[in-house]
């Protein structure tokens, strides 16, 4: 199937979807509850934590007049029927990783994470000072969605690998899971690119079904005990150099809901946003500690991988530049990433290396 | 006057100030008003963009029953007298930098920035996902303020000068204006450290009655017209790798409030953190540009100069380690810093080498 007419026909059929909506939040006594799916299994550590707070933050900051109920995946639709149960009414809102909608348009990557995309600062700085906002909405308008990014991993690694990766060439026939443009760029590197779950990953490393695999950082890899199964991490990677996470409203519901409640929403996904950030960097750190403590080996890729992830990853962006908005946020994205990088590479980035240096720490 | 002692009677002098508070705010209709006063003048570029990010977010989420009504420095105390005024109950809070506040504790500067300590995001890791917001209240406890940060410079320049620095031999005798533990810290290089306000900076340079001058960051510097008058800058600079602004409300005074104000201030004042950083991020970036085309000559301090840097600010450091708390939050963040390095550099840092290294942006 061509892609733009795909495209075209996903988006009318989202527009269609919206205007049809039968949203309608639960309203008794004069209080609001919002039912939000997720993709995530409930708990899951790091992601579900940016659920908890901003549910937290939104019931408590409106005094119990605005409630939002999280389910888990599965609880009432499946992960990645998500988009489709709240651009049809069958749920409020969401909170997921908006790269899932790609089959929908795939400008919705750029509000999680493209390879070689932004940091999680990089992100912050386009978001909320720049077009990021207003163009995620604009780009939930046309499928009846308000949308705010309201987690963020910071950067995911590099991946686990059973051998050492030693140049480009080592990826031809590897089999590797990454999800997303990731995946697609590494497939262009004649990798075997394999989409499975995280509760399968440490077994089909165990039996060498894969050869390696991304997750998300030291945190959460060391809980799924990638550690066992791979002799080998790099901890800096190409695919996602910060993913956001974000919650989704129904527009009709979003629109139908007080100044107030609107605002006590958009403020506490923002919250979300740093809030998880942190909650991640805080603890990366000391689990990549603890893995190179337990005799995990910790590698970079050398330049020629890093040049092949590069040109990988510009022809899968370009595939899709023939669609207008997806261009649009591109541009927008890598002007605001080219000005934010000058200034701040030659600001905190001279300064850490510098402080690196003088004090050895 | 000992240093020890002299804390300890301030201390005190806090304490009893908190005690015989009189702090009592405005309510009409079941309605609240807080009084901010600031410590910076009305409307100042950056900054003041905080104060109203956070005042807005209050009234709205709050749906006008909690309103902050702020104040420019001057209309009502002056900027130095804003913790006094909080602690005395003359106002119910304040919205500043509470490195000003170093003359009450030394360990106030932490919460804004000290030389050689944290960036932006290192701070967003120590106080929301650490133990930063904890020990912020523990060190207000002791003078009856309740803070949370609510604002963020990011990195501030390493400054001006009017010739070149060529090695740490250069700042012996010159005249340079930075305020706080910074300026300390270059007095110890020799420099004859002065602390002059933002509106008399300009002509201090065209007479010559400095040789140089730290401000905020390009966006702000160019405002001031810097570039007019010295020729060479700094990008990176030692003395405030960020710079955290801060809320500080009289402790009473928050505790009286319902449990959905207090929670409508700490994450409004979060949310102001992050989108503070992105809005000066967004605009050093382009200014900086502007400076270069303009003929500014931009330059990085070499190592032995670093080095200097670093020798120095561990001295200002070291002489308040006698005192207990700062001694505890010195550590705290020491140890937070090291962890989060650790880690951002292998991912971020390695990744945002290798991105500008490849597409050459």
């Amino acid at each position: 199937m061509d892609r733009r007419s795909f495209l075209k026909t996903s988006a009318l059929g989202g527009s269609a979807a919206a205007a049809t909506t039968l949203a309608a939040p639960a309203i008794a006594q004069g209080n609001t509850t919002l039912t939000m799916v997720t993709t995530w299994p409930r708990g899951l550590a790091g992601v579900w934590d940016s659920v908890e707070r901003f549910t937290n933050n939104v019931n408590t900051m409106s005094g119990g007049t605005l409630t939002i109920d999280p389910k888990g995946a599965g609880e009432l639709v499946g992960a990645l029927e998500s988009f489709d149960a709240v651009t049809s009414g069958q749920a409020d809102m969401y909170h997921g990783a908006d790269y899932y909608w790609v089959g929908q348009h795939p400008a919705w990557a750029f509000f999680t994470a493209v390879p070689f995309g932004m940091t999680a600062p990089e992100m912050m700085v386009w978001y909320y000072a720049q077009d990021g906002m207003a163009l995620h909405h604009e780009l939930g308008e046309v499928f009846g969605i308000k949308g705010f990014i309201a987690g963020q991993t910071a950067a995911q690694g590099g991946g686990w690998y059973r051998n050492e990766i030693k140049s480009a060439e080592d990826f031809k026939g590897l089999k590797f899971r990454m999800p997303g443009l990731g995946g697609k760029a590494l497939a262009e590197l004649g990798a075997s690119v394999q989409n499975i779950p995280g509760g399968e990953i440490y077994q089909a490393l165990s039996t060498g079904a894969l050869d390696g695999t991304e997750w998300i950082g030291p945190w959460s890899d060391e809980k799924l005990g990638l550690q066992e199964v791979c002799d080998h991490y790099y901890p800096a990677g190409f695919h996602e150099p910060g993913a956001a996470l974000s919650v989704g409203c129904n527009l009709d519901v979003f629109n139908g809901l007080s100044a107030e409640h609107q605002e006590i929403i958009k403020v506490a996904a923002a919250d979300a946003h740093q809030h998880n950030y942190a909650v991640f960097i805080a603890n990366n750190g000391p689990a990549l500690q603890r893995l190179k403590d337990g005799g995990t080996q910790i590698h970079q890729f050398s330049d020629d991988v890093w040049d092949a992830f590069g040109a990988a990853s510009k022809a899968v962006l370009d595939s899709s530049m023939d669609d207008e908005l997806f261009a649009k946020i591109r541009n927008s994205v890598d002007k605001s990433m080219a000005a934010t990088a000058g200034w701040v590479s030659q600001s905190d980035g001279t300064y850490t290396a510098q402080r690196a240096r003088v004090t050895g720490a």
